[in-house]
């Protein structure tokens, strides 16, 4: 069982390696809502995600000999930056399965933090085959992108950071709003904000046709999205939630949300436009169901995770001159 | 004479008003300088600026008297936004003289902000004028965007609270870059930061046609730019430096750097893609004249201002699309 105690331990690991992205407040944002919103823009963080949180987390507690032989990992762009980044800083090899129509940015950045990236076809594809079959050829590690106690814990930590700045506000948490794929970030934030505030009620937030954890949460297992499902947000499309994952949501949680493609746009154009924040599609979700009024917001205080901005110029630019 | 006295009580009057914007790091952008470079976004305070911070210092000291018959103030944009965001706080009513030809953004958020907008043509008109007719017609106060000593403390909050965090951090600043109109912010920080740091090195940055400040330090005296120049930078037009923040500056500044539009298009998408931070031109000077190499960045600690982010998405999708 993961606890408030692994997560502290992991932001401790994380003192001086991943921002402290801060926790801040908009009052276009506020007069919208009509109550207090907080944003979490991890769209900050060292390499513009949150993932080298757990990644980093679990990569700095491999043995000598295991981080000799390097790790593996498979990614849609945003884990593959942070596993790659975190090697840079602890001196580990790192390789990474990508869709090979993951955003141009994420694989040139992964490989420009060192990273050996090896592309397949995101439809067709088994990268999880494929990235077990070069970690058993090579001996190394694998670095998975949620089911994993270390990458749990170490995404948890943007559930305790803001959660503290929030305390350090004086303000009391009713509710908070995460993006979620896998769910590494939102079940390990919930255990921490569930720790500090049991009374929030934290949601997991999905694209429409990826909504696997709000089915899953609602038939009490696992259930599976579409193959022929399609979305903008490149960073969540995970097939089913991780089955750690789901076992912590399932008991934390208060329940899943989905937002459109348009609704992740014009929550993408309120951040350019209010907070001077770029978010990616993926990691504009939270903030887009808030917007939508997913949730009652009036007279609450409501956290809501950006979770990244790595977005190509070109689609950015074509999301930016949408109509309202 | 403005002192470190003067800005720290005008940080005690924003205590809580303005935003305590982060000094963050990039370590893309300190493996390009070769040194440790320090963003202070300004483009997350209150506003999308830095300028609720002087206007907000003036407008907190008025009598109830003047403030009961109200202000006028004359801004290409920022200022005003600030102004009327004081003015909202304070419950004092607002009106500002602005181009014409000013970014949507600017006008739609000062009225938003319950400022009364007068339009005028940036090359014919004089608005300095428009707005002392309005200001003796009403009885109102005038509040001027950088000539004077509220204003110059205000805006000197950026230089002391970025000196602080990075005492914070454990850096002692070698030099900082801030951008440069009228000379207020560049002015008023200067006072703090060489209060904290006597061997800092500050600059003021401009575009190339509008580096009035930069020939002035060395002409000794206070010199014009041309009728005839133009810049992408709508927040950097100032045909002369200020009487007060020219006095200042010339005993306080290293010198001045100037720096192209284009140089200013590459610092925007900088910015975008390894900051998150949606930048505009005026704002993004200092961080171009940065990465353009203008000062020697290998070895040493420099802060750089990115001094607001109020741009329309029409012009910074524009500039995303141009080719690197």
């Amino acid at each position: 069982m993961i606890t408030l105690i692994d997560i502290e331990a992991a932001a401790e690991r994380l003192q001086g390696i991943a921002v402290a992205t801060p926790l801040i407040s908009s009052r276009p944002l506020d007069d919208l809502a009509g109550g207090k919103v907080l944003i979490k823009p991890e769209c900050l963080q060292l390499t513009g995600s949150f993932k080298i949180r757990g990644a980093y987390n679990l990569m700095s507690r491999l043995t000598a000999e295991q981080a000799a032989r390097g790790v593996v990992a498979w990614s849609s762009g945003n884990h593959a930056q942070g596993v790659a980044a975190a090697g840079s800083l602890l001196g580990i090899r790192t390789a990474i399965v990508m869709p090979e129509d993951s955003p141009v940015v994420k694989i040139e950045r992964t490989r420009a933090l060192g990273g050996e990236t090896i592309l397949y076809d995101r439809y067709t594809g088994d990268r999880e085959a494929i990235a077990r079959a070069i970690a058993a050829e090579r001996g190394s590690e694998l670095v998975p992108s949620y089911d994993h106690a270390d990458i749990i814990a170490g995404q948890g930590t943007v559930g305790l950071e803001l959660s503290r700045q929030a305390q350090e506000q004086g303000l009391a948490l009713d509710q908070v709003l995460i993006c979620c794929g896998g769910g590494g970030l939102s079940s390990g934030s919930a255990i921490a904000i569930k720790a500090l505030f049991p009374d929030c009620d934290v949601y997991a937030v999905e694209p429409t046709d990826f909504d696997d954890t709000a089915r899953s949460l609602q038939a009490g297992e696992r259930v599976f999205n579409l193959a022929s499902a399609r979305s903008i947000c490149d960073a969540l499309q995970a097939s089913t939630p991780g089955r750690m994952t789901f076992e912590i949501n399932r008991k934390l949680l208060r329940g899943g949300l989905s937002v459109t493609d348009a609704e992740v746009g014009a929550a993408m154009r309120f951040a350019f436009s209010n907070l001077k924040l770029v978010v990616e599609p993926g990691g504009a979700v939270a903030l887009a169901a808030a917007l939508a009024s997913k949730v009652d917001l009036r007279g609450k205080t409501t956290a809501v995770v950006l979770s990244g901005g790595n977005v190509d110029r070109a689609l950015f630019s074509e999301i930016m001159r949408a109509e309202v």
